[in-house]
């Protein structure tokens, strides 16, 4: 139920972008109790001046190569879930595509399962494991 | 005060755009509780690569039509309330511009008033019928 | 550790952005306790018919100068301090590069430290000096 935002600098090749898109699903599932398949993303190849970032604040060095990735997710996660999740996300950005992890940036939002519809104007339920673990652990 | 970002397919037309947006507004002023006038959004129109979505997760089959659209609301509503939005979209796009339902996929984040401002600098405030609302119930 | 969301209509100058830009940073610096070269960023430069506004609603007459800035911060912010961003930002804006005050619209919405990531997957922490002021509050 997240959906993703993905804001990079313009002249990165498709297969790039695609590949980010992957890692970037890929990591969700692993670490972020995403279900396969919930997979929607939303790119914005900036033109210069439409990028602006510090190069050192926090971090750095960063890049040419540097990603803003904002999730909004369907409900909270813990801080140990977030964490597990920017970790694998690095460690796959930088296989796949090969982005310095320096250029990765995240950024969480997150709202409630009514607050998404996938569809047919109906409100979106939790997926089944999670509603699973729900009634077994009442 | 909710303002609305909406994702799509480069490739549709100008009257397809205005009618999105006319249908988006519709629904919000007849079920989501705002005022006629209250309208800003912000289109994204995605070359291929940049907006990628699963064909059939929790619904679909969806195409080239689906379109994404986050609002950003100034209140909590209730489930009631964002339940009858989704359908009333759905329902106003299948019509104008004649959007299937499966491609209709909302996400709905939650501010609260003092978070916008119209102008001037100046805090927004709640529409004059809902703080009449809020007075007459306290 | 806020960013910024940045839509106007395409057309404006480099200088216009750049303006924008440091004029947003500089409001957030002063009013938002927000740290010196904190500074993240995305403009969205739209085409005709992307960016849809209302001209009169709560405010205006807006015009093609309109900017529909949306931060999204790492923390609670009070009322009292979104007062102070929202008049310092128009006040910057309306110098450099001199849009009018009835043309800066503003959304902020707020997650949690734990929701950002910096780089290197590694959590975001708090900046110094605001963990400093809890120390010494505590």
């Amino acid at each position: 139920m997240p959906y993703g935002r993905i804001a990079l600098l313009e002249g990165k090749s498709a297969d790039w972008l695609a590949a980010v898109s992957r890692s970037l699903q890929a990591a969700l599932e692993q670490t972020f109790e995403v279900p396969a398949g919930d997979c929607f993303q939303v790119f914005q190849q900036c033109r210069p001046g439409e990028l602006v970032f510090d190069r050192e604040y926090c971090g750095g060095p960063r890049s040419s190569d540097f990603v803003l990735i904002h999730i909004t997710g369907g409900r909270a996660r813990s801080p140990a879930i977030k964490e597990a999740f920017y970790a694998r996300l690095v460690g796959l950005l930088a296989v796949n595509p090969g982005i310095p992890p320096a250029d990765v940036m995240v950024v969480i939002s997150t709202t409630s399962v009514e607050d998404w519809s996938f569809g047919f104007g109906r409100t979106a339920s939790l997926p089944a494991p999670l509603s699973g673990q729900e009634v077994s652990a009442g």
